[in-house]
């Protein structure tokens, strides 16, 4: 049994200007983000494209981590380019420029050996893309799909025709009431549930994420990191860290569900604490496992005292 | 002992449109949406002003539930009034008027059977009509206070002065940025503790709340409430429940802490779904006992299930 995960998305260098400093030229991208962060539980196999400019090896830690790059094509031209900067409120990002580059014309074409993959996360990248991966697969169980406003906008057909093919979407907020058009974001989530996926995972950035399927709801928090140096690929490494538990663990009932998107917060905490992909490079699986429990500790809820419910006399009365 | 909260705050006639419908001239303010919600776990002793228009018999519900109305004062006038307006996006309010009415000259003068009271909540008024109900008190030992942006922006020196004298803060998200002057809400919890309260809770409406105390950190989502029928006193609904547990278990340790936010949290919950006081009114302590089961429900984390900290092979294997 394969444990892999598919990961497909963009692969960028990003340039990104935070109130705690500023990177050019970074590594980033939505496939590289949660590459790094699934690699953490599972190997990975790495869909996408860079441009001859790319410096392979800068890679080489993911690969010692067992993210293939066979399905990495390197395409004439110059690779992804994305540059922003957050506000002193690091809630409010503005993008300097896009440039796509060699992912313009970007197709992606999946090698044999990951046609047989079961658990796949498709990053936010056009619809049709998306969609000619899963053409490409020979049977997927578990698909995660992400997406963003870009598409809801202008491809929605297309996003519409994939989400009735995958089992989870995984979006924010902002994303979750633009595609639904609902502004309850539970009543949200149950929209997007009539539209295909067995379960929804919204994203609230500091404000943790939830989960709905038809066995429940779930919500976790944040965690209350004091130094997020750099917020960028917070999402995609939740995404990454949450695909990567549940390919290790292959259960996606709501309670593995619930297990994953917990290690998916964990995952996204370590990212945001460094530039570009440094916190994923240097995170380990015992500081996951860390702030997994550090988690629990936060998110827990004391029974309540008394079995009649009342409330208990404490140490002050 | 007596378990009494003593509450002090607005007494108010409110005027609210939501998507839902309107309601006029309906019980509202924040003492009364906190001791309606306090009484749910211990008698309350209610500190406010009303007009002669004010229909006392309109608290006959309240009576029964063992709030004590003997600090009302009646004063010569009409009650306070606030009108406001939410939008479909339930989050974005707009005030349409407040007339405050006898409000403007109250200065609460506490019954002589208040003055011993020990467990308090300092709803949102004026601090220096906050400092002035702290002089009346023999010995208060768990002060709760809540302002708004008025204050904090008018009479941020006297604000200051009682934030020294109380035990815990209770404010929203905004207020918290606004008072603190940091954006990152961990940090800003900090920075308000520094200012004089032990313990500071930050409400974030559908995005649950959180505690900081110099135990530790602890945050709880909110209940996906699918009906929210009208928003107005979620706040107050949520202190009063929160205020109300303390009170009643007098367990102000971080434990205690925790169990009482997530009965606000409960509280508040049952208030949104019907207009003004009419969720509090019909409210059960069994209804709230259900409600503190669901969140524990929602918020739980599973363990990770391998003792070496890896993710478990599930179902699906």
């Amino acid at each position: 049994m394969d444990r892999a995960l598919l990961v497909i998305g963009s692969v960028a260098y990003d340039t990104v200007e935070t109130p705690s400093g500023s990177v050019d030229d970074a590594l980033g991208g939505s496939a590289l983000y949660a590459s790094a962060a699934a690699s953490l539980f599972v190997p990975v196999h790495l869909v996408g494209v860079v441009g001859t400019d790319f410096r392979i090896d800068d890679l080489d830690f993911m690969r010692q981590r067992r993210v293939d790059l066979g399905g990495l094509e390197v395409a004439d031209g110059r690779t992804f380019r994305w540059s922003g900067v957050y506000e002193a409120n690091l809630n409010v990002r503005h993008t300097r420029s896009t440039h796509l580059n060699v992912f313009a014309d970007f197709s992606p074409r999946l090698p044999d050996g990951y046609r047989s993959d079961s658990v796949i996360f498709l990053g936010n990248i056009a619809p049709t893309l998306q969609a000619h991966v899963l053409d490409q697969l020979r049977e997927p169980r578990w698909v995660a799909l992400d997406t963003m406003d870009l598409w809801i906008n202008t491809a929605r057909g297309e996003l519409e025709k994939v989400m009735t093919r995958v089992q989870m979407i995984i979006v924010n907020d902002a994303e979750a009431r633009l595609l639904s058009g609902e502004s309850n974001l539970v009543l949200a989530a149950r929209r997007l549930m009539a539209m295909g996926p067995a379960a929804v995972v919204i994203k609230k950035g500091e404000h943790g994420v939830f989960l709905v399927t038809n066995d429940g709801y779930a919500a976790l928090p944040a965690l209350p990191i004091l130094s997020v140096i750099d917020p960028t690929g917070a999402g995609d490494s939740f995404a990454g860290g949450m695909l990567g538990a549940i390919a290790a663990s292959r259960d996606w009932s709501f309670a593995g569900l619930r297990r994953a998107m917990a290690y998916g917060t964990a995952t996204a905490s370590l990212a945001v604490e460094s530039f570009s992909l440094d916190g994923l490079r240097t995170a380990t699986r015992l500081m996951l496992e860390e702030r997994y429990r550090w988690l629990r500790d936060i998110a827990d809820i004391p029974e309540p005292v008394r079995a009649d419910g009342g409330v208990h006399a404490g140490p002050n009365a």
